[in-house]
């Protein structure tokens, strides 16, 4: 169910074990190819596509598109929220619900720079009501392994406005990529040292990271189909519920 | 433009002197006939139609449509934002815009209950960057004293899930109108006492305020357009720049 | 009553049904003319006179005197509270009582700038406990508009330092009118633009903002008498408790 | 000089060198024999008599009234500021003063419920503008120790709504003390532990702590005169400016 | 006991009347001649001794170091903690505890730029939780004033890397003292002005304040077991319970 | 160097492009074998090993031992911060030392729990300085691959009071572990869904998370040695600076 589109009647009336389905994205640069809304489009599209399998299931509310993307702040053209209120409005979206008897909750994530902010949040939130079931993961890491083999390039994995993203945008949104400024961009730290925290203008000359020029529509085809299969596959399991079990003996 | 449309090398070539428009709207129950994202919808409507006249003096961003509703939360579906959350991602908005040298945005606003923080959120900014030009104004606030004339009940202006809101989903949206189920509601304190902070579950039976059954089509298109034309209007006046003159000399 | 002057057994054994009354102001510039505290002046002026007509049901508080003025700090002299501090304030105050019982409260303001913040929050407060009785208002709101005709000038209502407050201070504190420096000022933009956030240091050219000049006490005190009337009127009627009542039903 | 009654050219025209002087009360239960708003009464007469001592070294502020006072809130008719909303008040107030040139505050408070506030909000102001000159103290610290002989009970000094303070109000504003329900009160810890955080429910028995059936106007009147040359002999030094000297040698 | 040592189910047999004692301190400039970490060493120090004799009845947290250290930041070296962050910590260790069962903390302390703070944060959590016992006090203010007649230097007390403090050190820890930068220091506002808030910059030429040149080992051990021995006796007071007298009656 | 052992005329004189270690742990269930510092411990002891060996290139704090553990406060004994109040001590540590000069600081980190935490405060760092180096990392993320061949159980990596974690206490402070209550435990979700939120006393029976009855000195001896290397060898690398550059060409 598409939460926009329902009259509270309607509301009232749904299974209260649906999944709430929460996308984030963002408004960011990506590249000179890709438009500000990648993240957002990937995630809402994953989302739709998969609401549109799992409608009984899933209750999909719109995508909280402004993210945090102050690493990508140095190109004209991002917008980043605070870490406080990005995460205020997904409390604010689970906490007005909580009353009504909704209980799960997922917040299916289409860029990295969210990711902290979504676990945090959700931390308070699951400290606040143990009893909810609360999840979130980037679309991309539902992709299963075999899937990014699809890429010709050395990153197989979806980086930033690259050869992944920029094939996904060329088969949902092929009208609002830029092919004539495709490029490969991308800088890494030497000596390797991990865990640095480093803005897109450090890391980049254009904004883009990974080889874009490698980018189709049909490779964008199979890992946005990948990712819905693996979204709609566990959100439907979710849906039953699960249960835990001890770790497998040691043999 | 659409901001969300552009890659960062656009945005650069931007003249500055665009008016940034930031519609919101917000995500609460509009009575048992009209879809939750109302409000939104129009917003967003009003704000595209008016970016289509306008596409080299307004850059719009996408809608912030969780608004501030905790006067809706009694009924199931809506979703409140916090105002601190809901401020922040419009500070946010502007703040990521500043640096690059945009110094013109105005807030075109869907929902009354997002008001005081408009306001507020401005106020701050205006505060800490006198210099900018800063302003925001419900949408329907540009209508007309005399196009309101087509609304039949006695209210004429746009309340909540009324007549007016009714009919304009009509224009726009109508498969999302439960029109079997379009009902006029609504209560007022007795003896009127100015200033009260009242819920929708006290001012209404189920969450309308006003006569909706009275809504046609044909009404909303005279509002929609009304309203587009009023914010048009204004805001090609301030993408041109406005100066401060005196009062008339009193007579 | 006044609150201040009880002790607490005194508290203990008023009527939770009284109406606690919180005057809300500010110290800001009024132009050369008028003293800072003007608004806190009035505010407290007109609650006071309340109290004196209603004194079993009004329990007043002391003046929260310093309001919102971001936009009139250019002016030196003025002191302009946080939004935070100012709503902390009147949480606080509201918060402290509720415990023992009282639960009707209303604001009543002297200062324009603080309006978004008394909305903000007492609709804060009504979401945490829906069952309080909670307005705020202008005590300018009160007047009737039949009153606002003793004003001469163009404006019909209360501006800033304008001839109705200019009045209402003559007629109260004329010791603190600087009656050689009454001038007349303002600034409107042009072309119209609504929902402009200004700086009075752009609006006007001294700090006020009307027709200074026009003042005369005998103008205050009709003013001034109206205000008192509406909100004694009204408050009377809030002591009683009000009901809500259906939408007459359209002919 | 007292800030309110000035207008803005007023301030303009001033002495950047006068100390702001800033009292801060309480509203809070004083026993069942003093007013709710003793504290604000007491450092408010204070405050007014040394700046008509020093009205060219003194701008005073109206008194920021609503202190924190959450250890009388199970008495009725406290009220209690946040901590946070009470430090915001104070910060605003010398934030709005700064841009215009005036460096040197001092906070004169009259209850010691605000002490730590006080103490936090003007360190975190000197960190954040070392070139300003902070203080503040209560009202009481400026007697010295030979003017408490005049109190006959055991206690020589001033607590809550006790010898001290009763006299002072009833030489202040006898009309507002319950001379019928003077009484003595006060409670403590057996064994002796320093540091405890005890609430004046637990503290005491109606609410006042110490020998308030001891309370003459004469007292008061030599209490209060004594404060009132403390502050005023440090306040005029400090409008003087002060230097920094070496700890004596040791000999 | 060392709750650092415990696993949690020791920690579930433990008696809930156990005072957990929370030790804070700071790492800030003390001189050219003592370490950063002068007063955590102090503080836990102490804390551990009082521990080692009364195992049974103390809970013992580790040291929260990062004190409220901003009149320091002038000199390098020193870390700073925010109040809220320093109040959160000591929130956070409480709020944890009280769901299990434990009521009785006291925050021990080591440095005097912590008190306003250990005030506030108790003060809130006893608004909030009003059974429970809390107190906080510097470890300073348990030793008796005939403990520092053991001081030659006119300063009869602990105040900042003096005699004191530098022979505490070099009692418990010798290794860390430069003897060859003793030095005294410090300097005081004239005329004498109460309440100022001052740097130790401004306040003292390289940091320390007093006759730290006296300090001996000898000295030091006075105090330190001066010290414990006062924390220890009201701990076991505190760990027994206390009941409220009466005032005595004046005679 | 050790931060809290020098007087501030030492680090004054030290080098700026040393790198500032901060260690972070928590105090927090670890099973009923290991002690509730258990993470505290390991991050210490690694830290205090990279030091040992480049005692002139860094400059360690004390640990920041409070972390973010709601996930284990069901167990008695845990002690969690808040979020904001975590973050809030590290930005006080860097904050602090900015103003001297140091620009390079590396949170070296015991605890998952804080991983996103320290990722969020140093991204809002570098978003303020963007000219800073900032770095965050578990020392566990510093072990190769090979090294965790050490462990038998089929968990190669380092979870919670398990095989790897409970080795390195046997190693490091044998005294503190209960050998006699060692034992296995965690429980996973079935079906499998990544990005549940879930909470220890779900997730296990007794608090630990893998094969803890395996645990053996030796292999904490290897592993933490590993740590130690991998650790000092990225630090040593970043104190001499480092250089970016571009990602390889595709063949």
């Amino acid at each position: 169910m598409h939460l926009r589109d329902l009259a509270w009647p309607d509301v009232r009336d749904l299974s209260r074990d649906m999944v709430v389905l929460i996308p984030t994205g963002s408004l960011e640069q990506h590249g000179p190819h890709l438009p500000l809304f990648t993240d957002s489009i990937l995630a809402t599209a994953v989302a739709e596509a998969v609401e549109a399998r799992l409608s009984e299931e899933v209750l999909l509310t719109p995508t909280l598109w402004l993210g945090a993307s102050t690493h990508h702040l140095a190109f004209p053209g991002t917008l980043s929220n605070s870490f406080e209120a990005y995460m205020g409005a997904i409390d604010a979206v689970i906490e007005s619900l909580i009353p009504h008897g909704f209980h799960r909750f997922y917040v299916l994530n289409g860029h990295g720079g969210n990711t902290d902010a979504n676990s945090m949040v959700l931390r308070n939130l699951k400290a606040k009501y143990p009893e909810l079931t609360l999840g979130h993961s980037g679309y991309f890491a539902f992709v299963p392994p075999d899937a990014y083999a699809v890429l010709e390039g050395p990153i197989k994995g979806i980086r930033h406005a690259c050869e992944a993203e920029a094939s996904m945008i060329l088969h949902l949104r092929p009208e609002l990529v830029r092919t004539d400024r495709l490029r490969d961009d991308g800088m890494e730290p030497d000596p390797p040292i991990r865990g640095l925290v480093l803005h897109f203008d450090e890391e980049t000359e254009e904004g883009s990271y990974g080889y874009a020029t490698l980018a189709t529509a049909g490779k964008g085809k199979v890992l946005f189909e990948a990712a819905v299969e693996g979204v709609a596959s566990e959100l439907a399991a979710l849906a039953e519920g699960f249960i835990l079990r001890s770790l497998p003996e040691r043999s």
